[in-house]
């Protein structure tokens, strides 16, 4: 454990949410023109909806446009609006889940002292802050929340904020973002398709094994060898999924794997416990796993 | 991106719901009588619905008519009431969801300081400027909003403010319009006769294949003969309903497709994203859209 | 556009709940007994439940009711309370809906300054002004407001308002008077034996033709010719109904489309709009009254 | 209309809940020994549950027997308790519904000026006030209602105010009566076993015709024998119940007619509309018991 | 009624719940080792759940034990803790119910003048006061609640109180103590076995009939011989349970039947609004019931 | 009872929830490598999911994981952050249910005074504290709990506080642990795969015959004989859990009956009040048991 040296004084950091930014470039390798597709959505102010599985690096992928995206900041000089840097975008993020509420995303009066006080959501900062900002599994969310963001993906890019009868345009630079786990969806939890058609769609799916192998090997320190052993391991787990399991190895499960590794733990016993258990209890399932583990690290 | 000039000072803009007009003409191509229908009602307080498919123009048309239909508005001069000039309708427009009251509607006590104060909702506000209140897939509110517009919507256009034990007669120029989805309701989601029956009905479809062309030539900025490309394959995809697609696509996607073709991305990449991905999921039905794509733009 | 005329002073006007009188006689032609049914009950402090469809003028004979119920106001006068003059009773109208509580009825405390302060309900307030209480579709209310009115509806007359711990004992001239649409009720809608069986109950209709041409002229303004069209085309509409109709149409929609036409819109239009559509969105249902429509306005 | 001679004044009257007492008599005739097992059930403080169907009486009987009980009042005089009269029992009546929470019967606070203050519920200032507390239609109550009348009812009789974490012991007098009709019990809505074994049951049902007659006789005014011919109809509706009706008529529904009789009304048209449309919706059960009233009211 | 004298003063009387304790020896006849048993479960501080139905004497049998566990109380004398007495333990009674939140059993914060105060809620007090804690029918809490005493029955004896972000531990003396009736308990309001296995189980079924008798002439005055009989009645009736009866007549039933007879009412009638017609409302279990009252009391 | 003693003073402990460390070593007796892979992964700041049966040891283990896991507390001396001692780590448990929410586990805020105060949930105490928290059965939880944990598990370890529109980054030291039962688990209650796949997951279950006896020894103070005994049955009643039984006997109820015996209880008395009727309440599985705990203690 080293970054204990932090000390008592900042033991630990925090932000307001529109002032979150990457401070160094978040790391990810480009599978296809999604880099391309999402800068011109950004830059025709047209909003994006991202698909795939569970891990597949979407919510990095977020990250990264967000850091690469820049945007003039204007300040006053001599009572002109001159630029002064380019910024990359901040970066608001929510985790939908089915209990969040459009007042969680727009804001709400709270009491404080003897007034009560509008307190800005998350997607209100971002509107007011120019902000990426991205709905995470939006579909979990209630159905006010689906239908709140409709204005803001029109022509109008206006959210009305109910609770004060306002409305407001986004500042120059606000993108919305959802993502969604086709995987998943029920009937139930379907995204209508009044929500649908107003986004453009890039699909993800699992990184191919080399791109696979890099990213594990950053990440967990492991060498390129064990990465691709590891890499290897996940396709053909996930090439099990008509076996009973209803989702594939994502790729930080392998990360997992080769964390434990550096500490010292058995490359078998690593991936039991980052891979076999983790994806399932059922008993069958979790030994056709280990058969794949033990085939490739014997 | 170009509109980041209007720099740091007002980089939002904001509104109170009842002061929001176009300021310029709303971009509209009628298709039929639905203009003369609506100032025929809208003379005769009768109050309209407004049925039709996701994204066929519904919301766009509701902004063209509020933009031209006109009222005067009278001051005071001399201690006479005297004509200053005509102005068009605010527009209040509400997106319903299942989590909306009454009271979202006509509004709530706040406590603010040591009082409590009351706020007026949408509606409210619409009733009392004598605006257009347009109350998007009505449907999905709960049904104690339904209930709450029906003396509205009856010779005596009147709205009771529970909350306040007070009715309220709405201003000259008021018109309630709401608009619903054929092809989504179940039976768990239908307009009660007693709502229906308090409407005359307008009923909207995709635009044929020329007007389409020209819209979206001019919201995306392609010359005519992509948009009619696009048009044309629309009409192919919105074909394929049987095959597995809910719904067909809107005017707004193919507008996306084209914005994508501007900053330089492939048309059967632009139309992919924008297109097929963006309606279904459906491997198979993606690729049924996809041929559709590459029969037009090969 | 004529009535803007009312200016900028008093563009919206408002009434407390128990102050509102129809002003002018309600436009209301009888059918059979209905009028001394009432009388009597009313007379004999006997609640009184109107059955019948939507839009078949049940709201409309509360009111003319109401208006035609006199009762004396007493005023003190040399310390003698002598009678000033007969008054029409006010009537207070409640829509009811799945989320109607018995606190919107009864009242609610709310916090107005460093006091919480009792607010009267409609209910309270037509037991102390002796109004009318019409309760419209109270199967759709939640449970504990039917259960509310029964103390109201036997011999003591009394209200029992739970959150002050109070009984209220209604002024002469209160009547409880409630509607249902036997036409949809469900087994889970129904009205409890125990609730139903503290009213009389008078059934209503459509009104037969001639008596419908009059009022659709009378409202409409269209000429008695014209009018008994649409009153001949709602009946042939109304048999419909074993054809996929779950409800006849009103005389309110017939009124509507006599209005569109003395707009200028054609009388098949006009019918398409204000019926056929309005009505229903079933293509083939709609086809049916559209045939209908053409054979009477050819 | 007679009694509007209360004058402005005292237009309406109210009353705490534990205050209220019958001023005269209740009328009631006794139809077997229920009068003595209530008597004594008191006596014993014996928790009492009256089943029968709606409208045959059971309210009445227990505003009866609170008449009846009688209760010596002690004043302190020349510092002794002394008798000072005989009172009558009070009675505090609650209307059970599915949204009753045990805060309804037993209190709550409220922010009254800057403090919370405890408001005692109906409940609570019976067992106060030594009062009788008669829960109606005790099984539509939620299930915390019923469990909280456990304590109330074995030999400690006491009353725990959860939110005070106090316990309240019942001063004497005080009895609970519950009531509900075994013929709407569904296995949903049924009384626990742990709480029926807490009272004893009496079972009621409507009087027999001679008793029946001269109760609607007394109250609606018309002679005894157009009240036999009222009382002989309700037996042989009555008996139409396997056709399709859920209950009997209540002598309340006889008492109607023969006050819409007393006011010129039809003896068929009265019946009609007090017994036959207000029982049932439906068309054929309509017209059997309007053979049932003109073999009788030929 | 001879209690009456209690006069005007002290009408009723309340408790804190925590300072409730028996004043006189409850009245219990122990029927095996339970007494043992609950002894040792306090003296190991291992919870105990009684199993059983409706009325067998459970809620009895733990107010016999709080009075006869006896823990020092301490008091400091010359700077020294010295034990004054030997008192019994206080008992603190929690019935069950759907609606029972952990916020009920714990605390909450309510507003008092000008600030939220903190209540412990039953739970806590008995807790800090090292009494019993006995919570009837625990089932049928939401689940909340069963969580929570979790960490109160392992080796810690903690009690989270998550609103103020504290754990308390409990004092000596305090013993978790819950109840079920397994007769009652479906798929649905089942016990967890991580809750179950939490506790020992003492198992109880009605006393035999020499106790029984004992009882019911101790509680009602009635004569071992009448006694006798209602309990070999209540042998019979609870043998009839497979004949429809869903559970057996409990001896409060008898006790209530004994009171009656001891006012006055023949025996059969006693048996029949205490037993027949408290237990069911089907007319031929009541028949069944009323035929072995007969065989009894001839 | 011996622990009286600690007198009327300090009858009972409270902590506030972060500063919970146990004060001497919990007894655990390690059955795998789950100590090191524990270890490993909390070194490389890799959350850990432990999944097994109710009462094999999973909230031990953690209580043991974090008393031997040291973290130098840093202090400031001559303008220096010096390392002044290693302490073990707090460790914050919250028994998660399903009416538990994500505000109940960040925190919420509270009116004190005249001001609403935030006041930091457990889990926002045990990031700022670097803690190791604990969710127990964390499928039990509302699903706003679980995703609220995500940001928490990747890469970040930000956990976001909604309500006040703020990112937390987790201190040195925390570590999210989750725990939850398979053999419980149905389709509704399963923990999400976005969810599963973002912590290693390490298989619990009851210890091996040897390691029990030792631990029942231990805890309830019986010989190794007889606590050999105890673990023998316990095997043979779980390998009844084929005939009805849905769970085997945790260590825990071994431990209850070590403790009766201690008391006097004889054997199987204490292994039927501790086993056989805590598992069931079927008369037919636990005579099977019975027969166990009687071939065992004879």
């Amino acid at each position: 454990m080293t970054s204990a040296a932090d000390g008592t004084v900042a033991q630990y950091q925090s932000w307001e949410v529109e002032e979150f930014r990457a401070l160094e470039e978040p790391y990810y390798v480009p599978v296809s023109d999604e880099v391309e597709l999402f800068r011109s959505a950004w830059e025709s102010k047209v909003p994006v909806l991202l698909k795939g599985p569970t891990g597949c690096g979407k919510t990095r992928f977020v990250e990264y446009m967000a850091y690469h995206l820049n945007r003039p900041t204007f300040v006053e000089r001599d009572g002109e609006q001159v630029i002064e840097e380019e910024s990359n975008l901040p970066l608001v993020t929510v985790a939908c889940h089915e209990d969040l509420t459009a007042s969680d995303l727009v804001g709400r009066y709270l009491l404080e002292g003897e007034e009560t006080v509008w307190i800005d959501g998350p997607l209100t900062r971002a509107v007011k802050a120019g902000a990426i900002c991205y709905l995470d599994e939006v579909v979990e969310a209630r159905k006010d929340t689906t239908v709140l963001i409709h204005p803001l993906t029109d022509h109008r890019r206006i959210l009305p904020i109910e609770k004060k009868s306002q409305l407001l345009q986004a500042r120059d630079g606000f993108l919305l973002v959802i993502s969604f786990n086709p995987g998943y969806q029920s009937a139930l939890k379907d995204l209508k398709q009044s929500t649908r058609q107003r986004f453009i769609s890039i699909e993800f799916d699992y990184p191919p094994r080399e791109t696979e192998a890099a990213i594990v090997a950053h990440e967990s320190g492991v060498d390129m060898d064990v990465a691709t052993n590891l890499a290897k391991m996940a396709e053909k787990v996930r090439n099990l999924r008509e076996h009973g399991l209803s989702e594939g190895a994502s790729t930080r499960l392998l990360i997992y794997a080769g964390k434990l590794m550096q500490r010292g733990i058995t490359p078998r016993r690593a991936c039991q416990v980052s891979v076999a258990w983790a994806l399932t209890d059922d008993r069958d399932v979790q030994r056709s796993i280990e058969e794949v583990i033990s085939s490739i690290f014997e």
